[in-house]
């Protein structure tokens, strides 16, 4: 009897990044009741990657009480195509063109499977158990090595007409200005806002300027976004400019969105938010600087409070219970 | 029977412009049957603009048999507000802070009315009778003195949390770029993208070159979209050039729409679509070239082919429809 009530009320989620993989088995009530990482790097074919997850997932899968107890597989990736169940000329990984990701986990786990962008996925989470439960008009943006992003209006993630929807790392907000090398565009947000952009934002701003500063004590190929924090966070003016400098660009960014979509709030995660008022004061008032009358003072900009490691495995596995079937 | 049957079957759609307001009844198949203009500025107070509204109204509402054909009045307004039918701080009017519109319209007329902002209804009417007919992800932007917008994301119209989505107008383009008179805002959309926007255009561009043109022959306080379309027309150089200039800002903030919401098509409207090519070619170069490969040579940009003075009527009369009870 116990064990029919609790059959099929598992999920497996897994999020897929540009170093690392994480995955986890979850029940409905979003404990991770087992998670592993693995690196998403050491197989430049797919078919080798899906072959290593199977290998580190199948002793979790029987933990439980084998596959049986499993609704699905939600994951999570870059350019994950939430219709096609591909992932299309993702930049950041290492396999190329279009793969069939949820195909392939689905035929070697012999589970459906279901995919979504990382970001997607991060939003369903959040939405699940996180900062936007409750919430119909929400936007989430990942800060990290890159930016993501996921949008929810009245209460469902836009996917677009071709399941690609919500790249606002990608939307240009200086015309001409930084070049991005994984797309070759002009001034995207993600050139500015990421990990990248704040070291890229360092090297320009100690070239630019003849003020002394911790950061001069750095070996250039050495710097990167903890480093200038740590400066920060020490006093040093120049580390502050330069997070100031991206949470204007980011403030103005989410100005745009909230005049797109008007959502009650935007949820940030990932490693950038870790520099807390240094960023997120100078965001909040570029923000507002930048929205026209009827939309101030009333968007919330909130730091999802989901641990972090779980927080991608929950917005996996979150997508299995919206499936059908 | 035949009164029986056909109860309740007609729709009155309202469009208030900044200048004009047209009006009509509307059946279910999108046939005007009714309709009529006024001016919008004749009152600083909205209660007299309501009266004369029911004045031009009621000889139509008889014509059809009276009120009880009527099922509900729609009405299209800038800065309109779905869910609490109040027009609120709209700079084109002459009706100054919140107007509770709907509640006016409703007990004067004494049916159902329902609001939203003008191109939302736009938007409503090009899903249901013009060139969106059947998608369900689109964006309508409406290029006339100024730049309004709805989208459709997921079969639905997006409202936002607090029923201001859409504002595509006022998202800023070009930091630190042109001032808007309007929000006080700089380098917004709207602020280069509309017909304002283009005279404003012109006059910069004459004043920045040497070089000769037909609208050197127009006093400036007679510049407008009208004379720089004539003159680019009759191949005047500088005159494309100011339609080029337009097109590539208007074409960014497209490539930035569409990594929002990943639309299907994007449908424009108003009175700039009617410089056709001029406006239209480098609008969707400066599109396909802002965007990430993913969103390449997909998204289609097309001119609604509604008659221009029913589209208003009709996108309004079409909100009746979705009303409950």
């Amino acid at each position: 009897m116990s064990k029919s009530s609790s059959y099929d009320s598992l999920a497996i989620g897994i999020d897929i990044g540009g170093t690392g993989t994480k995955f986890g088995i979850v029940d409905r009530n979003a404990n991770v009741l087992f998670s592993g990482e693995m690196s998403s790097r050491t197989h430049s074919e797919v078919e080798g990657f899906i072959e290593d997850l199977y290998k580190n997932l199948a002793p979790l899968i029987e933990k439980v009480g084998g596959s049986g107890r499993i609704r699905g597989i939600g994951v999570g990736a870059p350019n994950g195509n939430y219709y096609s169940g591909t992932v299309e000329y993702a930049p950041n990984l290492p396999w190329r063109g279009i793969i069939p990701l949820a195909k392939l986990v689905q035929n070697k786990f012999q589970l459906p499977a279901i995919l979504t962008n990382d970001a997607n996925a991060a939003a369903i989470g959040e939405m699940m158990y996180g900062a936007a439960k409750g919430m119909k008009d929400f936007i989430m943006i990942t800060l990290g090595t890159g930016v993501g992003s996921g949008i929810v209006a009245n209460g469902k993630l836009i996917y677009g007409h071709d399941g690609f929807a919500g790249e606002l790392g990608h939307t240009i907000i200086i015309p001409n200005g930084r070049h991005h090398e994984g797309t070759d565009k002009l001034g995207s947000l993600e050139s500015y806002a990421s990990a990248t952009g704040v070291t890229l934002t360092a090297i320009e701003v100690l070239e630019n300027s003849k003020e002394d500063s911790l950061l001069r004590k750095v070996p250039k190929e050495q710097l990167d976004s903890k480093k200038v924090y740590d400066a920060a966070i020490a006093g040093d003016k120049l580390a502050k400019e330069i997070f100031d400098y991206t949470g204007k660009i980011l403030g103005l960014a989410l100005a745009n969105f909230v005049m797109f979509s008007s959502p009650e709030a935007i949820i940030l995660f990932g490693g950038l938010t870790k520099a807390g008022d240094l960023i997120l004061k100078p965001t909040r008032e570029a923000m507002e600087e930048n929205l026209i009358q009827i939309f101030q003072n009333k968007v919330k900009i909130l730091v999802s409070h989901l641990k972090e490691s779980d927080a991608a495995i929950l917005g996996a596995s979150a997508l299995v219970w919206d499936m059908k079937g």
